[in-house]
Order: structure tokens, then sequence, then C-alpha cells
């Protein structure tokens, strides 16, 4: 290794380090910070991340850069090459955005997201607007200062998924949307032959969080590198590769939230705990992107938490440690009732089939808010339209409606996609382990997971951001993005269910 | 206030929230984390560390002390002539180490740590001899470039309590123990009179944490500014005013440890929570030194939470929680065995009256190693032998006796006598309280506790550094470091206890 890159690897550890413990502290914000503590723990956050900023946009690291990349020394295609490549795309995204600017969409980011936790619970959208007409302005300028090749969006979409173009992304979500849309109509005609109303009853608090850290262990996650806690909202963070942390959120008046909360965060955590160990305090640390990331959370969540095989293997268990709600329940019935589909106003709530069609459509708004073709005014009336039409209902109001999300108010345009991303990398990953190793889906029928985990890891996951999505896509499946296999996947499993 | 000192100030303030990130760090490393998690969270600590060491010793600090000093524009004795003479502490103490210097000294203390770690369970102390000879050796040059008036010790024993110089510690520590080693002989003599066995049986962990809990609330500590976690050893931390933690051990073999190793942090706990909130992120925040700390957390300890008043407020309590350990066990029987008075081997287990004895051995040693008078070989045997004067009983081996602290292990020399000045410092300072405002003491027998809160807050808390610990002393009580309220104290508890 040149004595240059060794230079710039021992900087970006330091940062790396200052990223860290801003984790660790967020961790701590978010699961066991006493209230009266945050106003000490908002300035130490930001100590930390204009210090991580500070250094890392300094002009020596693109000097270092351009050293590197003008001696033509690298390998194409190795790690180090990759490294190069990962942290030039890091350093020029941080530094084309001027400072003065990055503070003004930090602090309107801020005022907004207080504005539509103000309004939200009175669905008072007027309060709101002038805030998200801000964020969208500042995301159009922001767009401009990143720079884009055919449609502003480009620009915002890159932050999240690198590298993949708007116009491909509207492709596939498209034709998944024509088919996913006529088949939940028949579904939805179907609603009432599976039932899970038994979730919806008192369920033991201790016995759910035991059987959240079996599933977890179960899976492969290392509980000697990492840890659950509880948190309003699960996430996953690490603090390197030796410290990977996940947490999850128990209701007691219902069973599924917690268990699958558990799983799509020990999804995430897995990628996270198997990249190979010599990329820590690098740039090739972490997930190659969002998609990807969120295309390992639903593939454990949904493709096998969610299968016949996963809940054969755990029904006995779940009787076990809940027999009074699982009194009258079959397997059949609780595998069914695990993949209960209905229309639905929020996201979050929303089950495998429809949840794309709440992505698609936020997607479709987005690309106007950015391009213009819509403005913010007309936002409420858009977004209902589109509800209605993918689903068949209508929100009684806009925080049912536009504004049950967080991300827009502080300007996070570019994200929602790549959730659905994930449902479409994930579905084809799993059909190319089903082709490549079938051993591996045979012993997951037999509950044992640890072979899965294992072909994700040398798959996936021990490449931390060696590759792009598509570049890991290719590798893996020989293909790029794809609509067919995830609405194959949907129609065969669902018909099933639903006897269509 | 001055451009200058603003701009002092501010810059502070960031190597403030680097050293709160690193506390944050450090709770976690203590109470939560994962154990595969300690690589990637010792370089996250050592880049804080550097970090902020980096930032405090740049020249420009010096310069903008210098002209602030020079300026003439502070009032002396105000808060701002306060702060700059703090920060002025500091920051010559930080610059007159050279930096390579605080690398040897940092990772000779690692390895003598290890050595000592790995030498003390086989009570190996030539293994660990030449570690301790070599952190001996750096001590005397860290005590050469810090400077001292009258001796090497002054040096290192000025790092945890300042401006108090060895001559008068030596003179104090020795009046006490002309007193006390007579004094103890005559309780050995009687200490069968109090048993204390029905401690030592099995003791609900869940009651206890129920009972260190109500015990904080009780005491005022703020859990809306604060939490109880716990830990392998309690420690209190805090990441600014808003935000100090405490935790403690629970023994399921024992009652005491828990229970006054609560007490003990919640006492460190007050005094952090109650500092001035204007300092916060500043040269004043924390206590004025480690003596007048552990002054706060022995007073609660021991004179409040070791009182025939404390113990009859929390008997009934103790009764319903542990019906079958208190069966038999009266009020005063309680009272007495919380109290009892036994010759130890071992610092950690002391009690309330032999504990100074073990800190004036390590104080003498400590002297004689550092003027040289001592060899480290020898150490050992002049151990044993101060016990065997002080105590009446001989060490059967190093681990028991001069191995058992990891103290000097990393070369923490000066250390020990703060423990032995907050009973002193804490017993005059209670003397004043009753002088002054025995309503407060009249609130502790009627169990309530919060009125002596806010006379320390008022007294010791809230001004955080702003005073020394001698002017702290001599505002409170009219007087300096003295033996005698603190011997006067001891005969008549204990004289009272032991039928004397």
């Amino acid at each position: 290794m040149s004595e240059t890159l060794s230079v710039l690897k021992e900087k970006l550890a330091t940062i790396h380090d200052l990223n860290a413990a801003a984790a660790v502290l967020g961790w701590d914000q978010h699961t066991y910070m006493p209230k009266g503590g945050i106003a000490c723990r908002s300035r130490q956050m930001a100590t930390l991340s204009q210090l991580a900023h500070e250094f890392f946009t300094r002009p020596e690291i693109g000097e270092l850069l351009d050293r590197i990349e003008q001696s033509g020394t690298l390998e194409e295609g190795s790690e180090d090459w990759a490294y190069v490549r990962a942290c030039r795309r890091d350093y020029n995204h941080a530094v084309k955005l001027p400072s003065e600017f990055v503070v003004e969409q930090s602090e309107a980011g801020s005022q907004s997201f207080d504005a539509w936790a103000r309004c939200k619970p009175e669905s008072n959208f007027e309060g709101f607007r002038p805030h998200l007409e801000k964020m969208v302005e500042l995301s159009r300028r922001e767009a401009e200062y990143l720079g884009y090749e055919e449609q502003i969006y480009d620009a915002l979409l890159d932050k999240f998924e690198p590298a993949l173009p708007t116009r491909e992304v509207a492709r596939v979500f498209g034709e998944v949307k024509d088919e996913l849309v006529p088949f939940c109509k028949q579904l939805f005609e179907k609603k009432d032959l599976v039932e899970d109303k038994f979730f919806f009853t008192d369920w033991d608090r201790d016995k759910q969080w035991e059987l959240t850290i079996q599933v977890l262990k179960d899976m492969g996650y290392d509980f000697d590198h990492g840890r659950q806690d509880e948190s309003p909202h699960p996430f996953t963070t690490d603090f390197g590769i030796g410290d990977v942390r996940v947490t999850t959120r128990i209701h007691r008046d219902q069973f599924k939230a917690g268990l699958y909360g558990t799983i799509h965060e020990g999804g995430h955590a897995l990628y996270e705990q198997n990249v190979n160990p010599a990329y820590d305090r690098g740039s090739l640390a972490g997930g190659t992107s969002l998609g990807i990331h969120e295309s390992q959370s639903r593939l454990w969540e949904n493709l096998i938490g969610r299968s016949r095989a996963y809940c054969r293997h755990y029904y006995p268990q779940v009787c076990k440690l809940f027999p009074h709600n699982m009194k009258d329940v079959s397997e059949i019935d609780y595998y069914r009732a695990i993949n209960r589909v209905q229309p639905s106003l929020i996201r979050i709530e929303a089950d495998e089939v429809t949840y794309s069609l709440h992505i698609f459509l936020r997607f479709e708004l987005e690309l106007a808010l950015l391009s213009g073709d819509l403005k913010v005014k007309d936002l409420p009336g858009a977004w209902n339209e589109k509800v209605e039409a993918y689903l068949g209902i209508r929100p009684g109001n806009d925080a049912e409606g536009c504004m049950q999300d967080m991300h827009w108010s502080d300007g996070s345009f570019g994200y929602f996609p790549t959730y659905a991303l994930g449902n479409l990398y994930g579905v084809s990953i799993l059909n190319t382990v089903r082709e490549k190793d079938p051993a591996c889906l045979q012993a997951v029928e037999e509950g044992n997971f640890l072979p899965l985990k294992e072909r994700l890891s040398d798959w996936v996951y021990q490449h931390g951001r060696r590759y792009t999505a598509l570049e890991l896509m290719e590798r893996i499946t020989g293909r790029g993005l794809e609509a067919g296999p995830f609405v194959s996947y949907i129609k065969a499993k669902y018909s099933g269910i639903y006897d269509l």
C-alpha cells in the first residue's frame, strides 16, 4: 500500500472514530438517556459532527485523493481501488455543498421537523406547508450543488442509492405497480378469508422479549458483538464492526410489531456484523446502499420471517410462551394471520404486499414536487387520489395522509424508494440462493438459518461498500434491477394464502 | 465579558463536549457494551482524548489566557476570574508534560496494569515489580516536569487535591492516626459485641434494586437528569450538569455493599447535579477536588447513611422488603450491624473507622517510594509491617497486601490521600451544618433528607470549581483541614456502639 494511501486511511480512521462516538451518543439518546440530558447531548452531537465534517472536507483529503488517483498505481477492482472510489464519492459529496448551505438546510430542517411534529396531531397541513415548501426549495438547490445527469431527482436519489438513475427506478417501479394494483384488488375482495384478531390481545411483555432474543440468536446475530434494547422506534446502529446493536419495541396489545421489528433490524445487523473486519474504520465499512441494506432487513423479515417454514418452526414455541393467546390458533391459521393483507392508510403498518404501493406513491409525488410539476399546496389532494387509485381507500385527513411520515419534514427526498428497492433486490438475491445453493433453503425448511446467514455473508455482507448496489447484484444474480422476480414471488405466495 | 474570554470559553466548550462524549463511551463500556466491542471502543476513546488534549494544548489557548490575565480587567474572586484561574491551572498542567512523555507514561501504565491484573491472582509480586519500578520512576519524572515547592510528592498530590501541601496532609493524617490506632485496639477487643452474619445470607436482587432507587430519590437525586445502572464497580459519571449517572453493584449474597455503594455514588452525583448550570461546558464545571468530592460521597454514605436516624428511618422498609432476612433483627441490632468494626486486610471492605488507616499506610508508603527512602523491592515487607502496626493483623500474601489495589499499577500516586481527606472534610462540613442550620439535621432525624441536600448545594455543590478545596472549607467552616472533628465524631459514635 502506498504511503499516501496509508496517510489517507489514518486520517479517515480518526473521522470514523468521531462518527462512531456520535453513534454511541445517538444510541444512548434513544435507549437510556434521561429526558433532562437532551440539551447537553444535542451540543455534544453537534460538536462531533462538525469536527468530523471539518476534518473530512479539509483540502488535504482532496489532495491525498488526487495524488493517489493520479499515481495510477491502484489496480482497478482491487480493495484499495474500491476504498479510494468510495472515499472520493463521500468527499465530493461533502465538499460540493457550501458550508453556509449545510447550516441553512440543517436549521430549516430542524424548524420544519418541529412544525411537522406540532401540526401533524391536528392534521394542520397549512401550518406545515411553508416549511415543506422551504425544504423542497432547499432540496432543489442541494441537487444543483451536487449535480446530476438527467433529472434533478437523480442527485437526491444518489445520496441514498448511489449510481442508480431515476429513470431506471421509475421504469421498474412502474412495472411492479401495473401488476400489483390489480392483484391487490383481487386480494382485498377476499380479505375476510384471513383473520388476525387474536394478535391484538394482551401479550406478555417479558415473553415477547424472550422470543425476540431467541430469533436473533437463531439468525446468527452475535451477542458478543451486539445487544438488543428497547426504544420508541426500532433501529440498528453500529460503532464499528465489533459492536452492532439493534433495538425493538414491545407492544403489550399486539404481537407482530415487536417480533417482526426485531427480525427486520436483525437483518440490518447481520449485514453490519459480517463486513470484512479489515474494512473497519475505513471507507468500505457499512452497507453499500440503503436499498441493499433494506434488501437484507426485508429478506429476513418477510421472505424468511413470514415464510411457511419460519412460522411452522416457531409455532410450537409461540404456543408454549403464550398458551392463552394461541389457544384456538392452528399452525396454518398462525401463518395466514402473519401474512394478512389489507388496504391501509399508514405505511409503517402495511403488509408485505401493499407496502411497495405506499412507496411508489411517495416516489411519484417526490418526483413531481422536485420537478415543479406539483405544487406543495396541491400535495394533499394528489396524495389522496393516489392512495385511492392504488389501495381503494381514502385518508380522512392529512395526518393519516401526506403528513404521516417524518421523512419529508427534514428534506429527506430520495430516501423512500430505497424501501421498495430493498423488496426487489431481496427477492432476486434469494432466488439466486435457491438456484445455486438449494441446501441453504432446505436448512431453513428445517429451522436452521445459519447456512443462509453464511451464504449472504459470503455474497453480500463481507463486501461492505466494495461494490456498488448494481455491481453487487450483477455479481450475485448476473442481472440488474428487475420487477419480475418480486411480482412472481408476491403472486405465488398470496394466491396460495387467499385461494386465488 | 471580554471578547477574548468569550473566544476562550467557546473553544473550551468544544473540548468539554469531546470529554463528555468520551464519558458517555466510558459509561457504556462499563454498563452495556458487549465484550466484543472493546477493540473499537478503545480506539474511539483514544481518538477523543487525543483530540481533546491536542485542542487544549494549542498555543492559542495559552495566548488567550495570557491576554486575559494581562488585561487586568477581571475582578479578583469573580466567576470569570475563577474561570480563568481554573483554566490556567488545567492548561499549565497539560502543557508542562511533553507529549512523548505522556505517550510513554500511558503505554507503560497499560502494560503495568496488565501485569498487575495477571500477577495479582497468583500473588506474584516479583512479576509485577519491574513494572511498578517503572511507574515510580515515571511519576518522579512527571513530578519534575510539573514542578513543586517543597517535596516531590507535592506535584502528584496537586493533580488530585490542588493547592494542598504534602506537609499539611502528613501533619493531619498523623494526628488522626495517633488517636485512631489505640482506639481501634479498644474496639477490636470488643468486636464480638456486634453481629452482622444475617447480612451475608440470600438477599433478593430486585428488592435490593428497588431499595437503592428509593434511597436515591429520598436524597434528592434527580432521575430526570440521571439514572442508575449496574456495573462491576460502582461509579458516578456525568456528561454535563444535565445528565449525571450512577452505577451500583447488587450482590445476592450480602446486603450492605449494594445499598451503601448506591448512597456513596449518590453523594458524588448530588454534587455534580447541583453545580451552577451556568458553569456547564466550562472550566468551573465539576467538583473542586477529589477530596471535597469524596467528602460528599462519604458524608452521605457514612455520616448520614450509617447514622442512627437513617437506619431507624429505613428499618421498617428493609423489614418489609426482606422479611426472611430480617426475621430476628431488631432496629438497634440493624444499626449496630451496619456499623460493625473489624480489622480487615482489604481497603474496599473496610468499615468507617478502620478505612482511614488503610489510606494512611498507603500515603506513607507512597511518600517513601517517591522520595526514594523505600525501594520497590522492599514494599511488601514494609506494607505488611504497617498493616500489623495499625490493625493488628498481617496479610498472608501480597494479593491481600500491597497488590490489592489497582491505583499504583497505572501510576496514580497522590490519589489515595483524597479518600481520607474526604472523611475529614465531611465531618467538618456536617458539624458546621449542625451549628448553623440545625433544622436541616432535625429533618434528617425525621427521615427528610432534602433540606440537607439544599444546604449542601448552597454551600458546596453550586460552586463547582469556583473555590479551591481550602477556600471552600474556609468559607463554610471558617477553618482549614483539621483532625479533631473527625476523631471526635468517630470516638463518640463507636464508643456508644461498643460500650467503651
